[in-house]
């Protein structure tokens, strides 16, 4: 089976490559549709299953939870729905055949799959270009920056809880690539060849 | 100009990645001959210009320095020589024209010329295969795995002496690649690829 995932920082292009990628691959491409998925099984808003998906845990959970006040019933229901269908929806796409996770940890939940694992980054200045070009005007630059940076933030803290190697960190990834002044659709190539190289040794 | 300059973690085949990447597209790697022509410049042995390069810089200067009781005549001479020849000879073989470099903090060093900066790591026990596979039995698995923590420590150490983002994380890097169970034979063109379109766009 050959999964890849693909890590990105905010505003990387990394979900781009990612979509490119499993097109070039002829593949499917699995993003948003982890939240469909969870949405469906739970019937919990895909809206509401995004919002706990990408929010600290600690925003999720009452913050009374340890305390000896709090009873069991405090719980936050969906919370616990969420995080924990999660995995239980990747691991049911993955064994679906070839495909591209973008985000989500999924580099982690599938580890004994042993996917290539992508990380894509770029300097602060591109990736907020990129998000500008990409929102039209709906957004300035100091929301863009305000924006990254907390979802940046949210992410290396959810894997936190799954990994001792940082988010972005080189031991969890195969290749890493920097997308600054560089044309996603000009990488894609580069990447499928690298793809089945991985795939031919792994 | 396009000048490549790979990192790279001790035995991780970045130095065999570097010299076949120059074959591929017909262009000089500077590897030891960074340390030929500082020794031919100062009239020094190689070996010692080696010896201080690869050396933490507080071995080569004597302790003295900087207490009260310090003579600038105690000063490692042959120290200052090298350290200072090491910038400006791989700025010398920079400016001859398209180049590769091998580690030396030419990335840094070179930074005004925008080169490709590309970073080979690897899993442990990936990079001790490959040095025992190289070193035919001279070394023991723990002599390679102690040789391997000290000249690792001495690149990021010296690193710290230039730039505040640590050796090995993406901030300093375009490409980023983990060569475990990959033939570095079969990264060749994908590299090579990689760099040409990066020489396009920037």
């Amino acid at each position: 089976m050959r999964i890849i995932t693909i890590g990105r920082e905010f505003g990387s292009g990394g979900r781009e490559l990612g979509k490119r990628l499993a097109d070039s691959l002829n593949i499917p491409c699995y993003d948003k549709e982890v939240m469909d998925e969870i949405a469906k099984l739970h019937n919990i808003p895909v809206e509401r299953v995004e919002f706990i998906s990408e929010s600290d845990i600690s925003i999720v959970y009452p913050t009374t939870i340890g305390r000896s006040f709090a009873s069991p019933f405090a719980f936050n229901n969906d919370a616990i729905k969420v995080l924990s269908a999660h995995h239980s929806v990747i691991r049911k796409l993955a064994v679906q055949g070839d495909c591209v996770f973008i985000g989500r940890s999924a580099d982690l939940i599938l580890s004994e799959y042993n996917p290539l694992n992508i990380f894509i980054y770029a300097d602060t200045q591109s990736k907020i270009n990129r998000c500008l070009a990409r929102a039209k005007g709906v957004v300035t630059e100091s929301e863009v920056k305000r924006q990254m940076k907390r979802i940046d933030k949210e992410r290396a803290h959810q894997r936190k809880l799954l990994t001792d190697i940082k988010w972005g960190q080189r031991g969890n990834y195969h290749l890493m690539i920097d997308t600054s002044n560089m044309d996603i659709k000009a990488l894609v190539p580069v990447v499928t060849a690298y793809a089945e190289s991985f795939f031919k040794e792994n």
